[in-house]
């Protein structure tokens, strides 16, 4: 790789486009190795590894978050599910014993030594509980790279994010000495679920940044980017138990406590909270749990839920009705229950400046043809937390998207994008990177 | 021990109570190491065990059962927990291999060699998903026999059942030369859930019965014992799998097919099936399982069911009326859906000839000092379709009851009864096998 | 009409037999003119009228009931529109208006003079909101007796019941030198809903009796009469309101509490309740009402419902689950409510002595050709607390069934039954009166 | 009153302010005899009464609406009822018989002779079935106006728009010299619903119109207009009636098929439907019945629920949930069952040219302070039909927005506004008129 000179368009240009055989490499290894968040043991690896041959400190373990305040932490058997299969494929080793708890993630960050920017990237690690499917077109079977983990898949792009994540870092590694300033690289475990960031935050990691970027694969026309957007879903996950009384279906119908009955009705009084006047509303329960057999009254059943509002107060009102609802479908069926929350995000907007910042880096672009100054996101992600932090100490945060075809919805098991938009993707992070030593 | 000159009552008490510790001893292994339905390893190897020293035939394995006439198969999962432990327990063998595919049950036969009545006794082994309390005052923690597998209980006798086979089966090994006709002592698999029954009928192996006996222990006196019951409720058990459609419940709700919704409104809707005015019924949903995660619609939830009916025309109502529920509820929520069959039972009276003959049996008996004509059992017994294809051939057959006090119900957690009604119930027996002789 | 010499079977039958035609009479003009309980307004003044030439003391008014004993009251408007309809048909009068704020319901005393046993015979009067089939093969269309009267059906056969009262106050009138004692006939309001019986029993109708007949006109053979019941079901009628607070479905959402919801919750959560083991249950939500526009979240809702046991624990219990039950609905839902009680009854069953009284005094009948023992009535009846209130002073009671092929169901809109079944009901209550003389 | 000049701004000022004793009045006597929609007998006669002695053609009975075009008309009673109270009030009349079968609504036609643009007007006239409050500080209570029909107000200011439209019409009669082109003056029946506004259109009334204006009295600042909005949600108003089995609850319960328990499962099901991605969307069941008594199975039940969406796609999607489910509840219960449709309303955007015109029109205004460019509407109305009928030939259709205080929310029974908006409204139609003339 020859010099750079001054970081050109052209430059970058070949730059990006060089990269992309290997972050297509990086991104099927990822996609056919999936794991859920906090179990993203083998992909720890992998990041770390890549990291490690580069000009930057990489933390792990304990020190990349504030374990207590790791949201919605996997049961044991899938924790340790995901354990073994990553040592089965990587053999024993310190490192994997020293994350085995659910301390996934890495951070890597390239101090310059020069005064400058520090700039901020966040990038998501984890996949999704759904079963990839095995039909002849969906390109990750074609090509020999499907999720080989039963029920578990990248169905939501992490794999490409963090392809991205380490292509970055790669540009950072060979123009470091171009460089001013500071950049972190966070490579976030557990965003599925809002589960990981504030972990991250409450770690300090954003303490100082001056300019944060998070973004996302979406829907588009290769070549697009949305450079802001309006604002996430504010979202919050749940956890309610229902404890009945297990009795004789036969013998003794009446004096079980019926903990069944009591989720069912909660799920259906969840599903019929109002839509909100003042914005967009969301309610979903996602999983149901419970009872021991067929002739016993059952003496417990779980759901998870998650709501979601435009803004805060709509999310609140959304939680504050399930809450009662919960409540009310418990006094039915004289059951007890407790209600645990599991994951967090708010309604954060994108800085505006960085619509200017995002044309101006990015004229004359081969690769980013379209930039969409303004985007809408129907979901929700923790990455608003670490956006409000950078915010509150008065730095600027975006949240943009990089656009693709898909071949099959967000978090649907044929879910697929062009990998190019890794390459556009990698490509607008180099060009904000040089734009802000030019500035 | 001493021959029975003529197996008077005299000797029939004496040796009953010299049974007494064998029976504890037996009932007290089995209910150390529980076992669901189709997973009686450790279960069917010890009471092979205790026959195989015997006079008897002792048939395992695919002799036991019609294989495809075993309804509610257990999953891969649950059958390799439970095959796994009782390997730990016995070691590999050629025996656990053979029954490893949920081949289990055991049936001895004793010929006598001399004309005479062929006597079948049912003995059902399995155990139920419940964790047993811990509670210092609970016999089975106090006395150190507790179960030690997690959410595996007897908690309806079948242990105490099993010994009560075994008692018998000794009684007859010991007095064969004495006795005429044949006797079968059939140890069935997977009566919870009446799952196995029939694959044994279907064997074959109540054919050319001449006396049906089977009986559970019972809240009551001890010492009492009725003679037959009125006929159990016929009963149903099914498995209902809704397929929906997943997408991102925050982005795509309105592209999702909520198979969760649908469970919820079928398990209400099935508790809701109304009363019929011709007899006792029951409704139950006792197991509800779906969903991948808080953010997806569900696209797939699965409700485990049963109905019950005093009658097989109340049964069959309930049964039909939860078929069209279940087909009203996925239409509202666009899911699909398909119910399996898992089990069942069918209202069979016993002959009242018994009443006769369990009153003579045990006239002037010391350990059965009440007799109760006829009874009423509030659950469902598969034992049924055995009863039935006996009375079909032309035999008697019977459910008696053998009452102890108990510490708590059946099916659940603090389940417990007084060990001498083991004694009771197989002196019951040996009275009856005795009194044919005299007959 | 001849004198009766000694009240002989072969007189009573030609007595029975010549007071068919004015059986059928009154029996037609009263289904033709059929009124809701509490607003038997022309009802009360038939019997009235037909009473009064009578050698009886005539009650009516508020001499009948007992007011604040009077349960589930109608409405407003309800009530006027029987009233308007009553002044119609007979124009306005003194007695209409001394009846006009509901009380209705007429009392017959006979005093022989002479001591003797007081019998007392209970005849329910009111109709059901049902309305009436116009089919050409259904007798009261046919014959021209159809109900005018919009939504109001004599669909329980009370105009039968009024119709037996009659005939029997007549035999009474005619005999009364030849009887000793004192004859009580009580025409009660509003036995559907369980309402007026509490009311005649808290005015001491009851004190003093005897010997207490009531009975119904039942599904069967002509000519066969069951002597006695073993007890019907236990029930209590309830109505709750839910109160919500109103806003605009399209605007404000949000702030609405939806008292339809939770009426809706209510309703499926009631049809929900277990059936208990001790015995039978029954549990209807018959009446539902709530909002005022589509475009408004509703702000009441009301449903009326009864619960039913076989015994008054079982009734308790349905009792108490519906009450937690809507508690717990009106919370999911943030309204209020209250719950009142509008009628109940009792599980009483008849004293067996009437077995005998009746199979003696019918002996040789050829009008009741066939006695049943004992019968069992699915439905509820208010007349249970009389027999409970005569039961307590000593006294016998019994709840007698009249059997009739039926042409529909009670109280579906095609009910029909054959109007010889009066006759044979008038036959019984005359040989068991004559019977009384001579034991 | 003095001639104009030139309709100068400080002449309208006057003239406005002049109004508003007598535009108080109006509204008065409309908010005191509120009717329901199609049964505006007393309204319709009011309006026609203050329009004849005026320069314009009035238009009333079979000339407003294109009959079979009325949309959920009210039921026999419900219509009755208010047509005596009319009767009462007015005397019998030719003109109320011609109305008298919901031919209600007024149209006025001001034609100058001249050459012009035609403008067209709609003022909706009907109430809403809501209880007015009767506290001490509501001003209606206080002065004298408060409702004096049951269950019947004006809680959506129709009674003010109607005096609007009066206070208009009187302009144009005292200054039709002034003016060229055509004046039509539409008094809508039915608004609440969504009833009347298409069989108006479907008459041919938009036919020709150049400028089409409507709005709305709503919360905000006095003297404060919104000269456009975005387009209100579209929406559907449906009765679903649900036909089941009746039974006795008690006897045969199982020989029913209960309706209320399918309404229950379809209203539960209904609130359930999901959020849509696209936009805002909103379900509402505001109203149920059904069933006869507590102890029948309930053999109909009926409800009346609304769909709505910020686009026609979203209320769609709504719609068609809805009927999917309705038609699923239905089958869990064994029901028949029918939707009607009763009511719509489309999604239809002002022209942005209007935000110039009202800008125009009121510079220099005292009465109007403040334009708001364009607002949003949370609420449906029908006049969205007219304004399409508009576009669609080329003319300019706009929906305004007269702001003013609250006391309570729209379609509360507290709802009340400062009588001063009718003033601001006026002026602000006035001015637009006056514009016109000048441009």
């Amino acid at each position: 790789m020859t010099k750079s000179n001054d970081l050109s368009t052209s430059y970058l240009h070949d730059y990006s486009k060089s990269l992309q055989p290997k972050l297509s490499k990086w991104r099927r290894y990822l996609h056919q190795h999936p794991e859920l968040g906090w179990c993203e043991f083998l992909t720890s690896s992998y990041i770390k590894e890549a990291l490690e041959p580069l000009k930057c400190d990489v933390y792990t373990g304990e020190a990349v978050t504030k374990s207590d305040q790791r949201l919605g932490l996997p049961t044991e058997e899938i924790r340790q599910f995901y354990y073994r299969l990553a040592e089965e494929k990587l053999g024993p080793s310190q490192f994997l014993e020293e994350i085995a708890q659910s301390h996934t993630g890495v951070v890597a960050r390239f101090e310059t030594g020069k005064p400058g920017k520090h700039m901020a990237f966040r990038f998501d690690i984890d996949a999704l509980p759904i079963q990839e499917v095995e039909l002849k077109d969906h390109i990750p079977e074609k090509e020999g790279f499907r999720s080989n983990r039963q029920q578990t898949m990248h169905a939501c792009a992490h794999d490409g994010h963090t392809a991205i994540g380490l292509g970055l870092a790669q540009f950072l590694d060979q123009h470091l000495d171009e460089l001013t300033g500071t950049y972190t690289l966070l490579f976030q475990p557990s965003e599925e679920g809002l589960r990981g960031a504030r972990s991250m935050v409450e770690k300090g990691w954003l303490d100082g940044v001056d300019l944060f970027l998070s973004g996302h694969i979406m829907e588009g026309e290769l070549g697009t980017v949305t450079a802001t957007t309006q604002g996430q879903l504010a979202s919050t996950k749940y956890e309610t138990t229902f404890h009945g009384r297990s009795a004789h279906a036969g013998a003794n119908p009446d004096s079980g406590a019926n903990a069944i009955l009591a989720a069912a009705h909660a799920t259906i009084g969840l599903h019929g909270i109002s839509r909100h006047h003042a914005g967009d509303s969301r309610i979903n329960v996602g999983q149901i749990n419970g009872g021991q057999g067929k002739n016993i009254i059952a003496d417990y059943a779980k759901i998870g839920f998650e709501t979601r509002g435009s803004t805060t107060e709509v999310n609140t009102y959304i939680s504050n009705e399930a809450h009662r609802i919960i409540e009310g479908a418990a006094r039915m069926q004289n059951v007890t229950y407790e209600t645990k929350k599991q994951g967090e995000s708010i309604s954060v907007p994108s800085n505006r400046e960085w619509v200017g910042k995002v044309k101006q880096a990015l004229t004359d672009s081969h690769i980013v043809t379209t930039i969409i100054d303004d985007g809408v996101v129907g979901g929700s992600e923790d990455a608003t937390l670490m956006m409000k932090a950078v915010q509150d100490q008065g730095g600027l945060a975006t949240y943009m998207l990089y656009h693709s075809p898909l071949a099959g919805l967000h978090h649907q098991p044929n879910f697929d994008y062009h990998e190019n938009v890794l390459c556009v993707a990698v490509h607008t992070l180099m060009s904000l990177v040089a734009a802000e030593q030019r500035s």
